[in-house]
């Protein structure tokens, strides 16, 4: 961690206990999910295929710029992490068997940060299946976390953002919004939210955990490839609703109309109207929630808990109520013009 | 890259091209290897695993720590980033098949300093096998890689650390402490290499080549897992000869004991007498040759290309011409005490 969240203690440092000591420390008393044959502590580990193929994704996460140490706790980070790994491997349709994880520390991390770090790790994988199935931990100025995580396809094969045809329904699995809600609340309030009122009192402290921790509705994903009618394109938000139902209209070469009726959420327009924000803003171009989107055949309607925001079309591109959105698109890693995003370092 | 690598030019940055457009700038014109089913693009990468599982191995290379800007060019940078990640999937006797790679990005970094580095990473995977399926880049202060490989097993089942039984012999594949050799020679010279006499310019230039840009002996490994006896335990020495050996000892149950005059290498001693360095200490303890180490059961003789330099005998620990080495054991991500490794950050 930089300058700013260091700990002036006596307590041990990642310096003190070396790295082989303090990879024993983080790994002791975890148990391997069943498709890690061999954990940590060889070369490589080891992890079986039931299905003859597997699923990657690769997320990197630094301090200042994804989390800050000032507004999340070390376990916030260490799910969000995790989540944000396993939400891409659920939006192929693919469950998470598996992850390595890098990390980069300053010498003078306190081991017990680490270790509650880790135990977000654990708990998010415990949530998302899979486990810590090995790592690297090298000395870095600032923290720093590369999480890999691996899947199995939950259907014959995994779906792609490119399955999409016209006449389809777009329907989404969990709230957009409330990560970015919760980012602009803990810019403006430096972290400190209990003196807003009751009445929003509730939504605050829900938008401020769904950007420490977002929690993807994994098991919406899973019900969604147990039916006989899977989606036939899958995708997570994690540029903003906007930018990535973009991305799947690109890549399956069609439209994608959305009815913002159906993205009103009167909990996170309560959070709006005491911050004076755009609830518009961060529905469509929030992203860190890691909602799932999925588009469902013709006549197929979507099962249970997935809301229906819209349908395929023949074209490209993306309208909202008609119209093509005027206003930000979404996430983009170099650019400084998205407001409603986590880059702490602006 | 940190502000002393930084290009003060005209020439366009990663912030100014953008994450995506930088995405499809360093994918454009190349072909994924056959088991890499579906490349960048969508949520996640897909990947086949002809045998039914697969090994995983990630590795993180932070500037300033694991190489140096001044001192290596962007394409060995990429191969050493590729090369040992490699090697960890040859050391469990498998071939790679993919990589993901994570790359945290200064906003004023050259695109062109990108393209390099991912051409790096591409001409080593041609080396190793496998191709970079995804990865992810974001903004960072200092240049960061993380790098995960994918492989399959060569044969039957991986080939751990922890499968020497006494009676065996124990051989190497490549020549250790030429990285050792290179860091100590860079280092002392600032990168400026030319003053040497011609009799040791060959070997010179040879050692920081091998610091540079390190050249696994991935043939040797795939050669002795092609033979009727594969090795029985297999690593790659990543942390020094020594201490690599002591992992495999002590997770095989085994002492190992190794014969120093195995490893005498007369073009290495011209360039220790050279530096008036210690050429054993280059060799027991460099690890970022990345180097094999096999052990064969009794009776049966290493293939060609290998080096026998020792034996598995009962008991624990490494001893070297029958007395346990009394020197620096080898490489450690938090300690600062060993000075044949590359931790520039020293």
């Amino acid at each position: 961690m930089s300058e700013k969240g260091r700990t002036i203690s006596s307590e041990p440092t990642v310096r003190d206990l070396g790295e082989f000591a303090l990879i024993d420390r983080i790994n002791a008393g975890r148990t391997q999910a069943p498709a890690v044959r061999l954990g940590p502590g060889d070369d490589a580990a080891v992890l079986s295929a039931a299905r003859g193929q597997y699923v990657v994704s690769t997320d990197m996460l630094i301090e200042d710029r994804h989390f800050r140490l000032d507004w999340s706790d070390p376990e916030q980070i260490g799910r969000k992490a995790i989540a944000q790994n396993a939400a891409d491997i659920y939006a192929m349709g693919a469950e998470p068997v598996g992850y390595v994880i890098g990390l980069g520390l300053p010498g003078d991390t306190p081991v017990d940060f680490v270790t509650r770090l880790a135990d977000g790790f654990w708990a998010e994988a415990a949530r998302a299946g899979g486990s810590v199935a090995g790592g690297d931990i090298v000395r870095s100025a600032h923290l720093m976390i590369s999480v890999t995580a691996f899947g199995d396809p939950l259907g014959d094969r995994p779906v792609t953002r490119s399955g999409a045809r016209a006449g389809g329904t777009v329907a989404i699995a969990g709230r957009p919004g409330w990560s970015a809600a919760g980012f602009e609340l803990l810019v403006r309030t430096h972290g400190v939210l209990h003196r807003y009122e009751d009445s929003v009192a509730t939504a605050v402290v829900a938008a401020a955990a769904a950007h420490r921790a977002p929690k993807p509705a994994y098991d919406l994903v899973r019900a969604a490839m147990a039916t006989d009618n899977p989606p036939e394109a899958l995708t997570d938000i994690s540029d903003g609703l906007l930018a990535d139902l973009g991305h799947l209209a690109a890549a399956s070469g069609v439209a994608v109309s959305v009815d913002s009726t159906r993205l009103r959420d009167p909990e996170l327009e309560l959070c709006a109207a005491e911050l004076e924000a755009d609830v518009r803003q961060w529905i469509l171009t929030g992203g860190e929630d890691h909602v799932f989107a999925g588009v469902w055949e013709p006549g197929v309607t979507p099962p249970s808990g997935w809301t229906p925001i819209g349908g395929i079309e023949p074209g490209e591109g993306v309208t909202v109520d008609g119209a093509p959105y005027r206003g930000s698109g979404g996430w983009e890693a170099f650019s400084g013009t998205d407001s409603a995003k986590s880059d702490h370092s602006r």
